[in-house]
């Protein structure tokens, strides 16, 4: 198994302002493949740091792969801290100076001394052509490793590493991953309900928390690497049924609400009290979420939960406004005003601090109702204690919420109605 | 000045599917505080790889950070790489093993002999108390540098870190901060209007957008820090105006608004297109946001504007759905309807793609209108082309429609109607 070391390079990096993202996005690269990262490094633009950095990666790793400081300026140290490392001195490469050129003069842009230190190459080492800029990477062996550096820019960063490094792994050990989404179900019980799977001790698990999302990721490197992981995935899937939900790739449980309504041709309306306009925000992050939702209100206001989805000032006078009664309602007035096939509501207390009503109980922070109203159903209505802060009780309702919207719409098969 | 080395440990945060936050929390204060960071570095549960990580830490730092590895299984790798990297056996430390039962029992859980290890110290080394968890911090000298190790968990990293050794930092070199936020103009114009600024050639300067907000950094260290930082503030302030807001602590452009709205006794609408229930998420997401904000709408679908917020049919058919009118009509519209003091309209396309209407030019993705209704003060509409992806264009939108809110309420007194 290949071990690995990233380098990260660059003052504003450790200023605590910025965040490198090139190292995370290699590190998912990496264990993808199963290639072992040994450590995720960030180091200033300091000669005698970086060079330090350099060879002590080199010593422990096979790969060792740097992001940044090949720019024009002086303040750049990636090629000297290599050529320091590898004890070589910088010699200037003619064809790397014509790349280097021909991107410039592409551009419109004059070529000058400071773009001539870009032509600097350790000795022993070669360049590595840039699709996308002018910076040209860099390949060298220090102390049997294989060292790589590539611009920082992370469009040229992620064009380079699959040019040159990603493609090379390919061909070593087989690797396999398998990624499962559930909504609607505690982390830990999620654990729970997977422990003694057999075929889970085969691979590696993950787990990881998204606000209400939990997502599964199983690896695995070696013979049977696919087949392990099928196994995995599929006994998850059969012990967790209708919680796991599939998103298409980089989306969410919106996306899937989005999906699944425009599959039946259906339309959503929200009314929100507590999420304060988070439902529609998700789901209004999709593209095509225009086909499936209308409208939606924030009925912030008590008084506006009347006026325009339909509440009964009774109801509410005799249940309170966070209430399950109330949450029922709202859903209901708001798919009878907007003339919609389904409609999900909120109401609760985000916090900080309980809610105080003359003549009631306080209602602690975190208490929410979610409910549901869909043609041909009865109206479901969830009950949740959410003990976090403000933002992660309204997220964590809004995910539930389109959770409750989503098992009712997959209830149905498409073309059914 | 103090030269500081960060070590994050744990495999999990090398598979890149987990983000360390400690890291980057502990790189801000120090950069507050004058520490100069050498290096951030992630490194796995690995013992060897962690004890070299720690002395080559201690060999070019004053000062070695770890975050993580204190906990009590045998995957904990942070106690024995402390004692190989200082070359010392761990010893069992009662006082420590008294204050993790007292922590555990004060939780009705029962100490174990896992437990146990969390109470051994490298020998030379002392253990630092956890106000709000069970592992105890560890402090030892190696190598001449000051090594801390504190658990992962943020709440204790940082209620640690605070204890143990910001406190012990402050009395070093000064230095000192400003932030300045600044919104409704580019990075690139914020950039241009503060050239040749004197004040801001004493100070290390940062500028960071964060989508339609600007933040500006000044940092000084040494003699004059304070001076120095104040001046910069104070000449930036005069060239931007109104272009700056001041939101609280951690608050963004939506904490303004409501504490704005708040001083004056005034409430909000939102009646959202493009936007689609951003405007009214960040609104409500301050604490305090019920008493400013009853209502807003979701206008998505075209029909809904006329429906909701009183917009002319024939408006509409003149002008396309997507125009400064119909923002400008969803505005007035939205205040009337809802009866308060200032309301807020967007319309537009977000993409991907741009938007055809039969019998109309295509409107490019990207193309908003915002717009601001306000009691006797003339309706505001703000044309936006946004050339980025859809949530960026939904987001920026969202920020320049709270900023035109902001800009509109500041230019009244409170009281002064």
């Amino acid at each position: 198994m290949t071990r690995a070391v990233i380098l990260v390079v660059g003052d504003e990096l450790l200023s605590g302002d910025r965040r490198d993202r090139n190292g995370l996005w290699l590190a998912q690269r990496f264990a993808a493949r199963g290639v072992h990262l040994l450590g995720l490094h960030v180091v200033g633009d300091d000669l005698d740091v970086l060079t330090r950095a350099v060879q002590a990666a080199a010593a422990e790793a096979d790969l060792v792969v740097l992001s940044g400081g090949l720019g024009p300026t002086e303040d750049d140290m990636t090629r000297e801290a290599l050529a320091a490392a590898a004890g070589v001195e910088l010699v200037h490469d003619e064809d790397a100076w014509q790349a280097i050129q021909d991107c410039l003069t592409s551009r419109d842009r004059v070529p000058g001394a400071a773009e001539r230190r870009q032509a600097l190459v350790p000795e022993g080492g070669r360049w590595l052509p840039n699709a996308v800029g002018v910076a040209p990477g860099l390949a060298l062996e220090i102390a049997g490793a294989r060292v790589f550096a590539f611009p920082g820019v992370p469009r040229e960063w992620r064009s380079m590493i699959e040019a040159h490094v990603l493609g090379a792994l390919e061909s070593g050990v087989p690797a396999a991953e398998a990624v499962v989404w559930v909504a609607g179900v505690p982390e830990g019980e999620v654990a729970r309900r997977l422990e003694g799977a057999a075929s889970l001790a085969a691979v590696t698990t993950a787990s990881y928390p998204h606000d209400g999302e939990v997502e599964l990721r199983y690896r695995a490197t070696g013979e049977d690497a696919s087949a392990r992981v099928a196994a995995a995935e599929a006994e998850t899937r059969e012990r967790l049924g209708a919680d796991v939900f599939d998103p298409p790739e980089g989306g969410r449980i919106e996306h899937v609400v989005v999906r699944e309504l425009a599959a039946r041709g259906w339309r959503l309306a929200s009314a929100e009290s507590v999420t304060g306009g988070l439902i529609a925000r998700m789901i209004t992050r999709v593209p095509g979420a225009t086909a499936v939702y209308p409208v939606g209100w924030i009925t912030y206001a008590t008084e506006q939960k009347t006026a325009r989805v339909r509440v009964d000032e009774e109801l509410i006078e005799a249940h309170g406004v966070v209430s399950a009664e109330v949450a029922a309602a709202m859903a209901e007035g708001a798919r009878a005003e907007a003339g919609v096939d389904v409609a999900v509501a909120t109401t609760g207390t985000a916090g900080p601090g309980p809610l105080y009503q003359r003549g009631r109980a306080p209602i602690p922070a975190g208490r929410v109702y979610v409910a549901m109203a869909m043609e041909g159903r009865a109206t479901e209505v969830l009950e949740l204690s959410l003990p976090h802060p403000r933002e992660m009780v309204q997220r964590l309702a809004s995910v539930r919420a389109l959770d409750l919207v989503r098992r009712a719409i997959q209830s149905v098969e498409p073309g059914a109605r």
